[in-house]
């Protein structure tokens, strides 16, 4: 199936019934890697290291998902994504040459996660899918991160929500129950939007309506993201103004 | 002191040190009374009621606080306001000639506290001070009131936030300290605005800065709201505009 043909499909469903979007962030929102690549190589250019910044990007990305695990098997008690994202950078200083940053240098570079930019057409889509939706944040970033993010960037949401508000991470099902819950819809009423399969197979194994968004550069150019199966969710987006078309929004 | 000397009050503070604002919703950012009398008021010419609606606006807010207190002494487990709103709305129905409205109908007129109207420079007075600080709901009412209230306000919150997080009511000290932690802040730069004495005592308990913003019509014309003594509070306003002024935003 092309493309194309995948793009514009979406599945049978009472749109009206739906009360509000649930966005996943990092990689769906905002372009978490060229970020911190523009980052790293201003930092290098004032500091005098040279790294292989998109290396390190992806090596700190890397850390992600396991630190969040030992968190979800309970194998740690509940952490902020801050304080993972610490535990991951202070990991990769020596590898990087970034070992002689102060700490008020290495505290500003974890909070890279909360300046990150957005795709371009992130802010205009999320603008007109609140028109007609209520529109959540709901990430494993923590509320502070979030809130600074969308102050930064300007992405006009209407609440933001956290799988902090739950102490656990997606895809556990708690986070998605949480969210639905103090939105106050039954969970068949959001609809969770995601470039990733994990987020959206969670969302659905609650009865949430699912959307996926195609990312293709979340990993750069030479990694392809995994992309699902047309008929695999609800809708298969290109983006978030062809989600908004979709929907008829 | 007259008025004049008061709203020109601001206790000598670091306000670059300040990084939220967290509001108080009803009362504070909008005017409960009126618009209840408002939707009685076109309730009651549809549906040939003819009932005080301004008493009736006042017996409703009037049994908020002791719905609450049974939830923070522990009498009753949590409840979210919408269920509390309802239950007091159904004790009030038979005196004010309520009772022929079908479910459908005491259900719409209970969500009337999610689309409170702002009071007049509210909307813009927010928008004043999120330039300068992160703005956060930090209201009674849970997160799809305040979602959909802020919806259809165009209240302009960098964040909402909820006694519904800390599953207590305001003044319990576990949901100002639930409100900076998810704001990643310590209480000491987090200034809590809001009309109410008890609610900026609660806030002043746990460290944080306090706003008193006077809303003089609150409970309409007749009756005065309780107002503090100047130097009981960080900062006493006369709006929201003037806040802003004070705070150099």
């Amino acid at each position: 199936m092309t493309l194309r043909e995948r793009c514009c499909y979406t599945r049978v469903m009472d749109v009206s019934a739906i009360g509000a979007l649930t966005f996943d962030v990092f990689g769906t929102v905002v372009d978490w890697r060229a970020t911190i690549i523009r980052e790293g190589r201003r930092l290098g250019a004032e500091k005098g290291i040279r790294a292989d910044w998109a290396a390190f990007a992806d090596a700190w990305r890397g850390g992600y998902e396991p630190a969040m695990r030992s968190v979800r098997t309970g194998e740690r008690p509940w952490a902020k994504i801050d304080v993972l994202h610490r535990e991951i950078l202070d990991g990769l200083l020596d590898r990087f040459g970034l070992s002689g940053l102060t700490e008020d240098e290495r505290d500003h570079l974890n909070r890279v996660w909360h300046r990150l930019d957005p795709w371009p057409e992130a802010v205009e889509g999320i603008g007109r899918l609140r028109r007609r939706f209520a529109a959540a944040a709901l990430s494993n970033g923590n509320m502070a991160l979030l809130t600074n993010m969308a102050r930064n960037a300007g992405i006009p949401w209407d609440c933001i929500l956290s799988s902090e508000l739950a102490r656990q991470y997606k895809p556990d099902p708690s986070v998605y129950l949480t969210a639905a819950d103090l939105l106050g819809l039954p969970t068949d009423r959001v609809m969770m939007v995601a470039a990733h399969v994990h987020d959206l197979n969670g969302a659905k194994a609650v009865g949430m309506r699912t959307a996926f968004v195609h990312r293709p550069l979340e990993f750069g150019s030479n990694r392809s993201p995994e992309t699902p199966p047309a008929g695999a969710f609800d809708v298969w987006a290109t983006d978030f103004l062809d989600l908004a078309a979709q929907l008829g929004a």
